[in-house]
């Protein structure tokens, strides 16, 4: 049990964060156990709820979980994969996008809701939002001739923010679920972490907050006295060179690239499985995982 | 081939009647074959676009169409009925919503915004925007002591229409699912006709406009000549009772009542499978489908 | 007796052009035949109404017709002409305001009104709207120095907008009549061409329409299949030397110029003998007049 | 030559009517002599520009002078009169609005923008200002059965004063011309006085002047000793019965009742034949005219 | 050390009350051991700032503690007293405004300005806040007929609340002293903690709170068990009554009596010896001080 | 006792005046006589709340008067100086405070608004209006290697003038007492004649006054008819070296010159002295005190 003075204590070590970040916008990609776990998911409504009624702008962008897998498997419907992403024809575009828009992203909505706060749901197509285009890949190892497409795969070709703009000034917290609109009207599919950070440029964000199931970026690897708190965008070449950063943590680190040189202060990868680790990132003097600055 | 002149008219006929709906609200359920026939479909979103250009606010509530089956199918869900409304259990409502929020939602929005609109889905999650409860029936005859409930079937307890209203001002067109969230957080699906009803009354807009698959109100069902083009609301329980609106005629009626009764001026029993009756209704002379007025 | 879905064919052929012109300014110089013609008029004032309804600013500049002659006449006074223009001494001035401002504005301010829009009426001392000099001519034929004046015949110094706009933004059609005022507070007497360009210019308008009482310019006058649609300005100067552009079209053609030159995106020479040309050149595919564009 | 100390104490001796002043809106009857004395003329225009820059909203009406037969001789027009009104025909409704619009209006605008005010014209049409219908007079002495018409004399039907309220808030100066138009889009002459009043009750202004050729009211007529420099509602009749108030002064006082009852604070007769005597009347202790109050 | 799910708790605890008070009005008389203890300021201050940024509207009324005897008496001015009251000539008053306006106001103003906040000063001269008249003493036993005034000792009459309005509008904490100014211009000292209930009460605040040298209210005066956490106003007669409530407190209650009549929600008597006990108040679940309600 | 003409002249001459300063910012800085003779105390609240009426923004920067040396002298404190300006210690500087913010500056703001102006005080702490370093004094007759500082005494570092504007805004006189803030949060006292140069120049005033005990700058001192009406920043070192400026004079035209380099378009040398000599220099042709301009 705290003591008065020790609960005092919290709120004033929280004061200069919040006279930092009021106004400010930060966008949050959702994902990873902070949307499966029931107590963990609780939590970041908790945060995000918070930080709005603290004057800060959340723009929570998700991602899909197991939910997809789920309903695609009950369908009886099988995905090829290349790279490691799968490639999406137009009928598992449509399971894609049903699950992202009209299950996941109300679950949210609903969940902030409940918790006081005043949610809307957004995919790309809501007043344009996210226009995509096909996603190519290039091959890795020599196989330089050859180009994989992946079907209603895409990236971010432009965001237009005006309907986050819309519904943030009148006090909502957008939720945003990672379906972009082609130019040609078709739904693609485009990784959630590129999403979050193409926003965070969009909206000439404060912060990018990438929460993972990873404490952050290490030296060596499992060794938690080697967690890197802070990462320059000059230090991550030779970072990639050296192996430090690999594997799944490339893109979450591209996207932190991308959005700070699109005007972004700063990029975390923050911890997901521990409960409140935004709030404890934003309000506390606490270091908790890694961020990357310019 | 149309003369100049001829094309001038119609347009001079319009002019009153942009003149009288300048700036009014007009809330179009859209279902049917509206919603099945690609013709028809592009007909509707030219109709919308155009009321958006002169100056009226559309609003469009649809139903679900054949989709929701078409899935429930493939997944191999069986549902029981009673009184012609399906039974919905939890994981039968999770379909529902996936549908009519994830798939007819966004296609809806898609085709506006591929036909130069600013469109925005909003299901009743969305800023709370449709409360809603559980819809118990009372049985027919004379089982005066059993009341049926059906599940995840609701009504509408309550508009919340600020984020319609919100979006509304920025210039987007808002196209609601209908799909409400109770007290608890769960969903509920209710019936489009209603919660279109109750969306016009809450914005006291100036016309509901109901798109169906009949020409109106008839006398005599199935002769032209007798086609209703304005019925009071005084002559409504007689021509309940004469047997005149009866079957699927009957709910549809009720809409009306509600929303008139709401402080809507107008609300129209549309014929759907004629292309741009919503167009012709609005801006012209001809007299189309039935009229319900106070 | 056109269908219904005739009808509607029309509306939806003016839906792109609602949606261009939208929020823009369109400068009409109202004179000629569509002037004096009673079913002309009405359906001049119909066509300007019907764009104010839909979001475009109308903004008329009217010329004098005939009742000026009339007045003059009844009067007793003559006048004697250089280059067909009349010399317009202090007396002569006071009767073409007169005229102008307090009969043929009037007249087409009452009739807007009547045909429910909400027009004012404005002359160019009205907030200085229109600021004058005297125009000075130089003479044709080799007669170098000599420099004739008409007395109070003036040409347009500068535009002051101010006054349209603020009628505009509160719904108003304004109507303005082409009187002049000098340095000095006395009346100028400019072409109503002139002043509609100037005008144009000086609100950034997006279209500039002068209604004349011919079908546009011609190759070979009076073959209706040689008329020019489109005409850019780098071809004028040699339709000029060829003598395709000749008389009376050439002031035309250089208030067309000078609009463009001042910003305006088109300007059309309009056959106003023709019912709803207007109407007809922006609202449907049409062809109609001639178009000069940068 | 004033001191210093006498400038500075005009000054100050201003200061409560600035501050009493400040934001309301004074209707000024222009017309006699301070209309054709041009010493009188530019000291009116003075003291508009003053009131003005000082923060009062100054709404001039005028009167149409000798210019209306000045142009009626010319065109050798005659006129019959009832009780002493011109029986006014369409013909010679023309010439008056032609002249009150086109010549006398437009005089009084570009002598306020001489003087560095900004001043707009209106008459009754634009925006529909003034809406008139036909004026009856009862007989005199005993005709009970006969009542005379005048042809387009009018009397205020109605004061829509949205122009009016549109130019002021931007800063200009209405200057308004008693021509009213009826139902029927005809023109209606009206006299100066009464479109006065009613524009005061339309605004709730805060003061009525009338400037005329007289001091105000006389107890005894020609003895400026005994000139009423406050008179109540209450007081009126009496004086009316009893002969002090008579001829044209009863017009006159009319228009006060009316201003009064309709909401106007105070109404004024003031002297136009002194110079500055609207300045004198508002901004000094000095007495003038005769002031109306409840 | 906290653990950061003990940090994070706290923040979360505080959201409710974050959500709750969120543009709310807070008035804080600001004295005793609070104001003169150095921690205890540094406590309060960060309080208060704490308080705006999360969107709370703070307003500190501040009384004069020991500095107004210290400078009385190094300028040898000696006071008498009636009823514990400082009978305060004209003299006497200057000092002690020059005390609470140049001196400890302005402390305060600059100590919230050096921690982050952005306070402005102002008496109850500045845009007239305090309206005082002259406090006349009844006397307590049966002196029935005599009646004691203490010269500038004053009461509130009227607050004008614009300018603590204009200042709070635009981020600014307003910072108020408690000098009253009467009609004829002259200064009045006036309690602080009834000027805090009063600019309370004129601001429609939801809190009052005054920061006191005592816990609260006790049934058994330093039992600390017997802590009233909430007293209701029908309570308090009976509580004074019967002696519970006595002495110094009875003005204090008075205080939050006048308040709560006057639309503030709730009064706290709150102990001001104890660090951060406004935000402990405010933000957590800790029951502190004694809370007064309708 | 002047004639109704004269007056009228009086206010017909402020007109041109009254023009030219509308919405402006005037900066006044109030000494001297001024300061403590009655009746011209009264001259100046008249003259700045006439400048508010007729929709000028005068802004008051005050001095100390002797109020500060009474008070020190009651309080037995002793004050050495060095060229002139008295060494400051912190008890000194209490003191001065003490009287500049809670007397001096309460007492104009009391009798600005006695007289129907609605002033609100300021000192320089109030949102860190005046942010102030420590002044240091540079020898003179060749003492090189030594610097003096005066304890408290300070110059201006930088002017927030946004709490100024912000009250202007709302209707309110700003009247400033000449303390400053250093970044440490410790009072200064500054010159009042810099402040108000400062202040001036940060709100890019049109006008800076400098109200003193003589008529100007001399040619000649004593002798009237050499008095310069105007000055120019070139002409001034040139008249420094002749000593034609010297003395007092030289920092109260260095605060002039400091005002227009900042982009003050004037700044004058007034008499205060002379009855409404502000009214007379604003608004009347009357040559008052020295200008000095660009």
């Amino acid at each position: 049990m705290l003591t008065a003075i020790e609960k005092a204590g919290i709120l004033v070590e929280a004061l200069p964060y919040i006279r930092k970040f009021f106004g400010k916008t930060i966008v949050i990609k959702y994902g990873g156990h902070a949307m499966t776990d029931e107590k963990l998911k609780q939590a970041v409504m908790t945060d995000v709820i918070l930080m709005k009624y603290v004057g800060i702008n959340p723009v929570i962008v998700h991602g899909g979980g197991p939910e997809i897998n789920h309903l695609l498997d009950r369908l009886g419907m099988k995905s090829s994969f290349i790279q490691g992403l799968r490639v999406t024809d137009r009928e598992t575009m449509e399971v894609v996008e049903m699950v992202l828009v009209g299950k996941v992203n109300k679950e949210i909505v609903s969940l902030l809701n409940q918790n006081g706060g005043k949610a809307v749901g957004l995919s790309g197509k809501d007043g344009q939002l996210i226009e995509a285009r096909k996603k190519f890949l290039t091959p890795f190892n020599g196989e330089e001739d050859q180009i994989y497409e992946l079907g209603f795969v895409g990236e971010v070709a432009r965001i237009n923010p005006e309907i986050i703009e819309t519904v943030v000034e009148k006090g909502y917290i957008p939720v945003v679920a990672p379906v972009g609109v082609g130019a040609d009207g078709e739904s693609y599919n485009i990784n959630a972490d590129y999403v979050a950070g193409a926003i965070a440029a969009a909206l000439q964000a404060d912060k990018l907050i990438l929460l993972t199931d990873v404490e952050g970026i290490y030296r060596k690897f499992g060794d938690a006295s080697t967690l890197y708190s802070l990462v320059r965008l000059a230090e991550i070449p030779g970072l990639i060179n050296e192996g430090v950063i690999s594997g799944g943590m490339i893109p979450k680190v591209q996207c932190c690239i991308q959005a700070i040189q699109g005007g972004v202060s700063t990029a975390h990868i923050l911890d997901g499985r521990i409960a409140h680790s935004i709030l404890l990132e934003i309000f506390t003097d606490q270091g908790i995982g890694t961020m990357v600055v310019r």
